[in-house]
């Protein structure tokens, strides 16, 4: 049997596709092509995946990995803002919130409020998961940037406090990941590729 | 503390970046444009999550999801197959078993161990799970042709037995969604974008 409900899912299945279409600024390691969303948001699952054991507190990681797949869906309307973007604000715009309620509004009405309490709480980064959450995409752009003679910093000379103050999230969820991040960020100060 | 185990792992979340490389013969929906499989592993994931209640079977999703999402690393090494090539085997081969070695490899030992055996899981197609995981693997690229005019069915003249013969894994992990899958099919024959 064909439900409606099968229907509205298809729907959103079609329209995410979209995602793979929004450019980050950010580029895959090694490399000068910028990475999309679609391509980040597979990347923060496995890294998710991978390092789950070094959360300080204990996650539920099909919870984190719900997060990290859709966190960034609101984008396909809202566009990316670039994390250093002095001009607009990173953090939850009237115009994301739009955009999550229109596009997880595609899904049956239960599955599309699971969506948006999911999508909500890794953006108000209080709970366990969503710090844990948060560290995987602060880490992946460290590991990119230094991957790639200092990436988006040199190219918008954004300093290292900056970078700090950004990074410092991944402090809220893992110690361990944390001390490897600062002994990037250090490093990155001594190559001359990121300036205090 | 940095530990070696951690060290390892950013090397492996470092290596399978290459994943954003490796191009499949399918396009993204409504489009021209191949899409990659870090994309595609994407969709999956996101397409399992949304989808899961339509199983027969009940499934682990969080297994599910570690299929979907790692199910092509090998590719890294082995390369894409094209399902409907006819010279080469798409089932698991030598080569993308040396490459599981290698790829997974790079992990902790317990960790790589895991990850093979999940690949090596979905690669039989027998657990419930891995049948899923498969009716996923399967879906999209029916969902991307018949929104592409006939996609890589047209291009590469493929008839629909051969198409009829690839899809049908997808009832082996849920009938409701075989029963939309064939329902597509169908219309593709009456639209002659799919030909009998």
């Amino acid at each position: 049997m064909i439900t409606e409900g099968l229907m509205k899912q298809i729907s959103f299945i079609k329209e995410i596709d979209k995602l793979k279409y929004i450019q980050r600024r950010t580029k895959l390691f090694n490399s000068e092509r910028c990475e999309n969303d679609a391509e980040h948001s597979w990347h923060l699952a496995m890294m998710a995946i991978v390092l789950a054991e070094h959360s300080d507190k204990p996650v539920n990681i099909l919870k984190v990995l719900k997060m990290v797949l859709i966190h960034d869906l609101v984008e396909i309307d809202a566009g990316d803002t670039f994390i250093y973007d002095t001009s607009k604000n990173h953090t939850n715009t009237d115009e994301e919130r739009i955009a999550a309620i229109r596009i997880f509004g595609l899904l049956p009405k239960k599955q599309a409020e699971e969506f948006i309490a999911i999508w909500e709480e890794f953006e108000e980064g209080i709970s366990d998961d969503a710090k844990f959450a948060k560290a995987m995409d602060r880490l992946e752009p460290l590991l990119q940037n230094t991957s790639n003679n200092g990436g988006t910093w040199r190219e918008f000379n954004v300093p290292y406090e900056k970078v700090y103050a950004k990074k410092k999230a991944i402090k809220e969820g893992s110690s361990s990941i944390w001390a490897y991040a600062q002994q990037l960020l250090n490093e990155s100060v001594e190559k001359g590729i990121l300036k205090k």
